[in-house]
């Protein structure tokens, strides 16, 4: 399949044609063309294609779309299957690749508040783009999609509802890059992303840390706006908020003016007066101490985020340096990475000095025997658009099927060493009511869970006995308990919270409370008739309940004699305005986004 | 010594009265008296003295205070030595406490501007106890001046020079709060605090968390203001600067309504309608999801500060709660200390439930075997006043003596395996000129140092060999290098980096690599003269030089035969204006502060 992407920026158009289908990993796809347009002007622009530049007659982004098709001819390429878009901001509707139609464009249209600068220039493209092209789909993806995965605990501003109700919250930004980052580090790693805690470091002129748990982007520097996080070329990154009080009253700026200075006279620029790294390098090399400074500040933002960032996965496996500065400054990434040995982050030094990023190179610069990979690549989001397009125009359309919707209470299963030490040695539980999946059975026994703010009292226990004690209860109830239980599919007990539980001879300290992720117990025979794999994700409507929703990436478990239906907790329950049962309709195959465990 | 503390609010007075000396423990301190007057108004105010509350007649800040000399003789206390005030704000002037005159009092007055409530509220306290108190020395204590100490790579802002030039940047609060619970955890714990890396989490109504190495404050998450940083009752704590423009061109907000609406109207207030955590939690475990979402940003916030922290002191000895939270709920302990494992922190749930916090108590919480030290103890910023007056007021009046100053340029010293490496197996250094320390020589030889940006080639050998290789460099040469040497003193070499030596019979990777902390070697008989003892700190005066300046904190090191004399580095140097040698007045046992190697 064959994909041409734009990224249209105020002043500039780069695109590149990609040849690649779903199934291929990034590093097997083929980059055809690359060329980019700049520095529009009376008497035309400057025309980038590989190495060679050459002055070209276009005078704006519409006249230079307009060449395209020439200069492709040219080339030889044809047979172009869909057209790409970057688009800055996707705000908090736009989290996959979307078919621009005029509906969606009207929405994107309307994001303008949040993008004043970017947005705009993107649709022109867009709208230049369709006339090009007419019969082609033409995709948008979305800069800020990546992260609209994290959890609120990282997006939401701790500010008044009002203001958070204009849509103000934490976005994120380079996404795509990220996204791609992360997609090549697993590559190269040879671990299935889903299994990997990573940070991704872009550091470009502007530059953005991400914490990337199991292929989902969980928090990420970049706020709001492009502002916040590390310290960049003209950017300040994270300040006070107190300061536009302040310098209102010593020097009489306005907001327009405090915006400006932090977004193009800030942080390397306002700490040197140069923005770009190199020069700094190269002057606190000579001991300039402002550089010197500069340089100090870059290093310590950026190590706290990895820092952050580790606390906030419960550990981190690999860190990726990507963007101009990560790239090609062996003495920021020493900086940046000195002194985090204590959490199992440690580099080669010779593998740091001798890094090489031809072809899509992600070499990896750890010590022997790290616990923490750390990689460098360069970043590809062009074709990371061109993928993202080319798995979008692959999903299958959507197919309905019914499926019965079944609530899960709270409830425990016990190890044997939990029953020894809660009922006695030796002690037998009886079944009481058998479960809809074979073989499974509620107890007539109860247990009692004690959490450091509250106990909850008869909870029941379902059978067998497991290798694992696994307490399963609703997000309220973790609340009313005081701990935090993580959201995770059954089984899936690493790193979860321990709980107390007491009973009739004893208690038991146990890890594994959890909140059950909702997910389908499908028989293998209803599988292969929806198409659907083990390990697949599928949307799930419940309708006509009064409180209609769609649980999306519901992940569908096959055992050849299960009893297909979904389970969902109780809050979710309520959510969806069902009691005890409920029908739903299954998409099948509706996305392919990974999705994980908090 | 018998010391009065006043901490005046804009609508409250606090005060204590205490006794105890600079050579107590902070648990041997005794508080013989504890009292505060509260919403004055027309009709008096409430005055409250250990438990027990009552109206008095007091209708302001000023009366309330003319009334303390009486309560004190009702209760039978006399001979007070000395006044201390609590006072919010000593910019970047005040990094001790200080004693209050005509001076130092317009000097507070000039910093209003940053700090326009309460810096006015304590010095009105002070105005009138100067009158009531006419011949006992008045001493102020700031909150800001514990974190002084923080790098400029944590107190600089990356905004324009302009704006930092109106001494816009960080400094920190509850300052007082965490250095006392820093020194009481060192006391809990049995180690000095010099040895300690430590994190204190102040979470009551404010909120902030500080990075504590060695006993001095390096970081924390309040900035140039208290809305930085974690989230509090009413305070937002980190957000996007972004939110000013975009709340003008959507909401027409100003700056006094935004900064009104951080400070006042967000933080927990924000996200539920209530700023006590109590309120919170009850609601929460009762199902309302904006509690939920307030608690999980709260928890994550601070563990994000936690993650920072130890990557910015390379790794956690303890973690402190303090504060009404941070004292009081075990369900927000477990939550901020959940999943940091990886980092060696993990909670024992019983101890965690059972803290009692009497009579200054700073139970451990950590599990059995963890290698991060959990404590949580009450704060006492009272306490923590009056022993900074007393430490003030038993430090000896500086005397003045002359002593020599040596250059150090950058220069090696080689463990005998360094030397096989470097210029082959058994070889044996030439000494060539022997050095003022007895038995200390430079060798003929010469090493190349290469780091990842470049190369430093002819560095001196000293001599004799060492059991650690060495290297010692100026703050230039390191980014020449391109490698982030800390300051240390000379032999203090764990965490350093890894750099390459070159010689003629092949290479030498080692750590090692140090910008040398400024030193004092001192004979045992100059030493008793000073009357300073072996790792005193003391400050040193260079005139005379054109460029005149005090380096402060310098390490005296006493050895029986040493030749008394400064060393510093070429930077140093060149920023004092003297070459090759120069002369200095030491000012004997000038500073009791302790100090720090990065």
């Amino acid at each position: 399949m064959r994909i041409i992407v734009f990224n249209a920026g105020s002043s500039s158009l780069k695109f590149g044609v990609f040849d690649l289908d779903a199934a291929m990993t990034l590093n097997q796809a083929q980059q055809l063309y690359k060329g980019s347009f700049d520095r529009f002007g009376p008497d035309g622009c400057d025309f980038r294609h590989g190495a060679h530049t050459e002055r070209a007659p276009h005078r704006s982004l519409s006249d230079a779309t307009r060449a395209v098709p020439a200069l492709l001819q040219q080339a030889g390429i044809s047979g172009i299957d869909a057209v790409g878009h970057r688009i800055a901001h996707g705000g908090a509707r736009f989290d996959a690749a979307t078919l621009l139609d005029d509906t969606t464009l009207a929405q994107i249209a309307a994001l303008t508040p949040l993008a004043p600068l970017h947005n705009p220039a993107n649709l022109e493209a867009v709208d230049v783009a369709r006339q090009v092209w007419p019969d082609l789909p033409q995709w948008a993806v979305f800069d800020t999609a990546f992260h609209l995965s994290n959890p609120a605990r990282a997006s939401t501003y701790a500010v008044p509802k009002a203001w958070r109700d204009t849509g103000l919250r934490r976005f994120g930004f380079h996404g795509t890059s990220h996204k791609y980052v992360a997609q090549r580090a697993a590559e190269v790693l040879g671990h299935p992303l889903r299994d990997l805690r990573l940070i991704s470091l872009h550091l470009g002129n502007g530059a953005s840390a991400c914490a990337i748990a199991g292929g989902v982007s969980i928090d990420s520097s970049m706020g709001m706006t492009p502002m916040e996080g590390l310290v960049m070329g003209t950017r300040s990154g994270d300040v006070d908020p107190g300061l536009f009080g302040y310098l209102q009253r010593e020097m009489g700026l306005d907001i327009a003016e405090i915006e400006d200075g932090l977004n193009r006279h800030s942080g390397l620029l306002g700490l040197t007066g140069s923005s770009d790294m190199r020069d700094v390098e190269a002057r606190a090399a000579q001991g300039d101490s402002d550089a010197q400074l500069a340089i100090h500040i870059y290093a310590y933002r950026a190590r706290k985020y990895i820092g952050a960032y580790a606390a906030a996965m419960g550990g981190l496996d690999a860190l990726v340096f990507t963007g101009g500065i990560g790239e090609n400054s062996p003495s920021m990434r020493r900086r940046i990475c000195d002194g985090l040995g204590f959490m199992g982050l440690l580099l080669d030094h010779d593998r740091n000095m001798a890094v090489e990023l031809t072809a899509r190179a992600a070499p990896q610069i750890q010590a022997y025997g790290a616990r923490v990979n750390v990689l460098v690549t360069e970043t590809a989001e062009q074709l990371m658009i061109a993928r993202d397009v080319a798995v979008a125009m692959a999903r299958p359309s959507c197919q309905s099927t019914r499926i019965p919707v079944a609530v899960s209470a709270r409830h425990v299963h016990l190890c044997r060493k939990a029953v020894d030490a809660l009922f006695g040695p030796s002690y037998e539980l009886t079944p009481d009511k058998p479960l809809r999946q074979q073989g499974h059975w509620a107890a007539r026994e109860r247990v009692n869970l004690h959490g450091p703010k509250g106990d909850i009292a008869n909870v029941a226990i379902l059978g067998p006995l497991r290798d694992r004690t696994q307490i399963e209860v609703s997000r309220t109830d973790s609340f009313a308990l005081g701990l935090d239980a993580p959201v995770r599919q059954s089984g899936n007990l690493d790193g979860t919270p321990i709980i107390r539980l007491s009973g009739p001879a004893g208690e038991f300290d146990s890890d594994g409370l959890i909140i059950a992720a909702r997910h389908i117990h499908m028989s293998a025979q209803d599988a292969a008739r929806m198409k659907l794999r083990n390990g697949d994700m599928a949307d799930v409507t419940l309708d006509a309940t009064g409180r209609d929703l769609t649980f999306t990436r519901v992940l569908v478990r096959v055992t050849d004699n299960a009893f297909t239906e979904m389970h969902i907790d109780t809050d979710e329950a309520n959510a969806a305005g069902i009691r005890g049962e409920g029908d739903g309709h299954i998409c099948a195959a509706a996305s392919m986004m990974p999705t994980r465990d908090e």
